[in-house]
């Protein structure tokens, strides 16, 4: 998490006012329940909320405290107790740190995952609009970078659109997955704690109820949340690198938009480059890499051990702001991207129309040719244009005995027609997009 | 995947023969729709299958012709070919070899996910069964590794039925990601071949259809599964390091079931260790390993690049087979743990009360102590437990002032009953299990 | 990279103040080559010394300049130019920015790895300290937890000695990986730079010339780099994970100071936790987690591309500020650990003498007997005393009939004496040490 | 480690008669300095040679021993008795199973090392060669997948070789890092084996000493090999990647070569892929990621636990195979590759002159024009070529007010000279090749 890859709303969630935020509120609402239960004084509740509720937390002071007790949470319960007088004793009554510390991270992963959700909102809105503005720009498609079969430029933002519909779901999930309160009490016994009070808090604070909790909310669950985070991260550099690929300069099909005074290069003034887009495929390493150490924060020793505390302070903020900064850059790439169909038409028509190939394939086993043959006919004529001894591949066929006994001009000729590639894409659109 | 850590089950799927058999499914319920479609004749659909239905593919014939034609699908073929006879030339119409592969592959990663969740069912009735067996037998629970307060050790496996409950859900969710078939030819535009044919296989092999591809199958839905299979993983490493905990010499709690003949150490005769969870420690940083390239194969190049293909035929098997064997030996393990309740029951009782220590703490505050004070005076007394000074702590508390002037002895000895711990057993129990 | 964990020595390394001043020393030594070539005039180096030697750089100003540009290094050379004056049109000439920016990157990760060194030189001294100081205190040797065969305090941290040694060594090969220089030019050819120029700045900096760049300093040095931080860590680990080890309840052979004030636990007063080891387990994670993106930073595409640039703006600082504050963490922890011989007494007198079958099982196999018929003799016993039927395996060996029938009571006796395990405590150490 | 990228050189190794070849000599060796320091009788240790020496070891019988004793060593042992006879119970005193194990996985670990250094000599010398014939080919440096400025063919070889030289090294130094020898007994006190029966297998083994072990040799170690595996690999990725873009359709600069017989794809009769490249992509994920369970390897509890031995038993053969395989694969591949000197000479003209920009900036300085106008001037130019306006930068800055007002036809046109960007090729390859 550094500035230059920050947006504020995320890091807003992260910010230690934001925390002692939640931290109070957790507090105050389990006196309330307590309150309720009979455990503690009515009147102390209502003092809790009274003093506190508009209360802006001295960091500097909790900090303070801090380097005494060596307690973050004991450090906060002896500011709150400056702010709210003596009924502070009864906050935190039979409470662990872990209750407040883990209920509050999980209202701040929620949090992240609304945010990043709304992100992805964005994203998918610019990539329908785009995908639907490029609907039917014929394009080369390439597999192994290799030119293949025609496709169109819409068809490429499908795919990223059904691919970014699938991480929103998964983000949602994951966001299910992290959104639970636990106020257990030191083993998660309820030995010292009602557990109508964890109910209470958790409805409160807009989270579910966590099960069985050892002390600590079990970390599987941050390790799906995370390990999906990395998911995305991933269909963010594939829709990256796919950028960076078209914005080559012997491909130039796409461009990221380029804004007056921006330079490319200090020592080459010619430069335009897809700097965004590199960008995100180092941001997406980032958020992948935080994987790891998530997964290794599961096996807690018996009840809980804190090894998992330092990995989280930095991977939350981390993984969620590296991430939400990426999707919105992303997101502001695809809508101002600069789309050139004349070069990819250009490119398209680049290999004298071996794209083809497979559709003269096809044409000549329904003749009865055998498929081994056909595919030898086909290949011999082909490595020709690949070789660069000719440019004209429809020509070639046309001269080739074996084609021609089997294949009339007219026959061949219609091999080559390009609405052949895009008579399905009203179909994929709609599987898609739900409309075409 | 080696043979130490397979079972045949799942080893079965990976087979060269199951996987030729898939190929052959896919191939010939594409031949009936395009049948259907009157794209191919009719004649040719049926005899591809009366031919191919019971056939042993030659896997050594395969391979040879691998090795001419350097292309595993093409080779598959042209031994289909010499099996079906000329008919054969109808099979795989306008098709590219990764419409089988992917397919191929979700089928297999399907079927890998049935046999991992129904090893889950396993775990879970054996955890379910010895938590219920041990749901009242008291045990210390641990913070940091240190004693904090009593819990029981049905809840330690209750909290772990808990979270192979969520690892089953996931598993299930990953199942459906992966369990796509697409049949879109070249580039993903289904310019050769009819959507329709797409839809009958993927009914026929019981997957459902892959919205849009790019000649392969995106696959973001690939990292989900291995990142999840690596999340299932991190729990099994979870559970395996609680036993290995248990069975420290030092504390003895439970222990891996010792069969006769078994030798422990080839110079200590003596020893008896928790060998099997530490396999299973070692196994679960492999699956988790897998995670990383499984990531890294998602950005693949325009409309597909061919990186991932060997990532894959190793992260395949190894991933699956190696979390197959995983649960099934944390089945056998947890199903035959050898339980010492004696043994728990010893050092709960260790630190002469400490564990107590909360309570005292909360009934002071109820009698109006601050809890800065009331913490420091259980404080004192606990640290001369602690530094071994005294071995019981009711005993320091009625004889400290501060503590004897606000607390009764029999206030302080009622806050040393176990029964106060386990109260809420039954609470949770009913929440992880639907009965107590 | 978060305040808690960062020690101001290695933050200081990252400042923007610092890597300002360091891109001004590479300009004006690359100013400097130049004048004495005669590519720009002598007077204009001058200048840039003169104006540039004690500048403050103004952060803020740069980073206005660079929301325009887009460009951090054209930004910083326009902010010197309102520094210097006219002169600085001869700063930069026939450079590249990668020129400055990789040459920064190589001081600052050298001067890292001095630190790092540095502070491995004091946690070799805490060890080597406290290792003599417990040379001789015996202590059981434990093999999946479970005890073994005695062995001492002091090799145990000689153990950790002879593996910081190696992480010492590691580092400095580390170092000698990333400290280099390229002033090269645009794509390394030095089309527009001479070679000279780089051989000056090179010696200048403490940097050896890189022998071919490609604009870029090749990422495999990098990766090498944040691979051996990763391994340090994953030793700082292992040492971390001894002392929680130590440090359980039932172990308690040694714990971390703790100090006046501290308080273990916000609900528990009578916990000491090892909340030291645990934050350096988690923090040992996060060094090793940024392995993967530099491993991931080497394939950049053609002659550079700049994907690596976001992910190492986050893991050059991370990775070293962290495994900067581990390490002294750590350093300060093994000094002031308390450690507790009269508990390892203890612990190694718990199994009733069962450490010493080993030794029996020798002896029953110099005195003719089969290993397998020793093997079984010795286990039989010492499953008596596992079993918790007795205390005494001394005891048992003089009783049974067969083990009687070839050792004599004295030689049982022998067999137990602690002596004999440490009688090569000097040799292993004069190893380690070079002293004994 | 699967057969289709195995070689048969490194799989040899991994073998179980390997391994137990190695489990005997160690043994044998161990016996000859036990006879020489009189603990075992000499006529035994020749015994146990002769009879052992030149046997071939069972295989099945020795894992259906394992079945009962669950042990490998001792099944093993029990193995070797029954060739070796009554003399066998010599064999293995005071040792214990590590002892041989460790040492074992050291000595297949170096000689892994020997043959990828091996291949690494063999990859060195076809970088050599094809780097010296391509020395003056000239080409497109891209930075960004943009066009830079000229390079040649061969310094992008050079650069290889540069890299691939330090992986060498890295290589020498990594297989120092594991050749080590522990004898030292249950946990490394040498209780029951003399120091000098280490140092005697050690000198036999062609290993150095361990200089302490804890039953084990220290994993750092271990992860120190594994990641410096990880580094090699992610260089073979970036040559990988290097091709998978020199064939790209639009770029063809080079090609894998391309064997008759082959077929690219099973559809596209067309194509011709770079599938050996993108295969090493793959292969250099796999091995990477068995970095991290190497990492997780090194914080084994206290003197040893056995959680690394699963993992290694993977990672060893799996980590060493796969990067013999692709180095070996990419030598092949570079040994044979297609060059295409007029495709990039026809690139590097693409751009009408554009890649000369930086030198015209240089030259209007030098003219005494400030840097932000130089650049603005010819950016200027430079877009409306990259616009498409116009193919011919240099008659665009022969019409520039600006700049013809500073620089005559003769001098823009010197700035156009592509042996400029030559004239340091031999001292470049002077620095590398240690020749020119």
């Amino acid at each position: 998490m550094i500035p230059r890859y920050t947006r504020p709303e995320m890091a807003a969630i992260w910010d230690p006012q934001t925390r002692y935020r939640i931290w109070f509120e957790i507090e105050a609402h389990a006196a309330d329940a307590m309150a309720e239960l009979g455990i503690v004084p009515a009147e102390a509740a209502k003092t809790i909320w009274a003093k506190g509720k508009d209360a802006v937390f001295d960091v500097a002071r909790i900090d303070e405290i801090e380097r005494v007790t060596k307690h973050d949470v004991i450090a906060f319960l002896t500011h709150l107790a400056e702010i709210v007088g003596p009924e502070a004793r009864f906050v935190h009554q039979g409470m662990t740190s872990s209750d407040v510390l883990d209920t509050t991270f999980g209202v701040q992963l929620a949090r992240a995952a609304d945010l990043l959700v709304a992100d992805l909102d964005g994203l998918l809105a610019a990539l329908e609009r785009r995908a639907f503005e490029h609907k039917l720009t014929p394009t080369i498609g390439r597999s192994h970078g290799i030119h293949a079969e025609p496709t169109t430029f819409g068809l490429k933002l499908a795919v990223a659109y059904a691919e970014f519909s699938r991480a929103r779901a998964r983000l949602v999930a994951a966001r299910k997955e992290v959104a639970t309160c636990a106020i257990s009490g030191a083993v998660g016994t309820f030995a010292q704690v009602d557990p109508r009070v964890e109910e209470h808090v958790a409805a409160k604070m807009g989270l579910s109820v966590e099960p069985v909790s050892t002390q600590v909310i079990p970390r599987d669950r941050h390790a799906m949340f995370f390990a999906t985070l990395g998911v995305v991260a991933a269909s963010v550099e594939r829709l990256a690198i796919e950028i960076r690929h078209l914005q080559r300069t012997e491909v130039l099909e796409a461009e990221e938009f380029f804004s007056a005074g921006q330079k490319g290069s200090s020592a080459m003034p010619h430069k335009r480059n897809p700097v965004l887009s590199e960008n995100l495929t180092g941001l997406a390493r980032m958020v992948r890499a935080y994987v790891t150490p998530a997964l290794e924060n599961v096996a807690l020793w018996h009840e809980r051990d804190i090894s998992h505390s330092s990995a989280e302070r930095m991977i939350g903020p981390d993984a969620t702001v590296t991430l939400d900064f990426a999707l919105v850059r992303l997101t502001g790439l695809i809508d101002k991207l600069l789309v050139y169909p004349d070069n990819m038409k250009k490119n398209l028509d680049r290999l004298g129309g071996l794209v083809h190939s497979q559709r003269v394939l096809i044409a000549l086993t329904q003749k009865g040719v055998s498929r081994e043959d056909s595919y030898a006919w086909v290949q011999r004529n082909a490595m020709k244009v690949w070789g660069g001894e000719s440019n004209d591949f429809m020509a070639l066929l046309k001269a080739d005995p074996d084609v021609r006994a089997k294949l009339s001009d007219a026959e061949i000729e219609a091999q080559f027609d390009l609405g052949w590639h895009l008579k399905h894409v009203d179909t994929i659109f709609r599987r898609v997009f739900g409309r075409s």
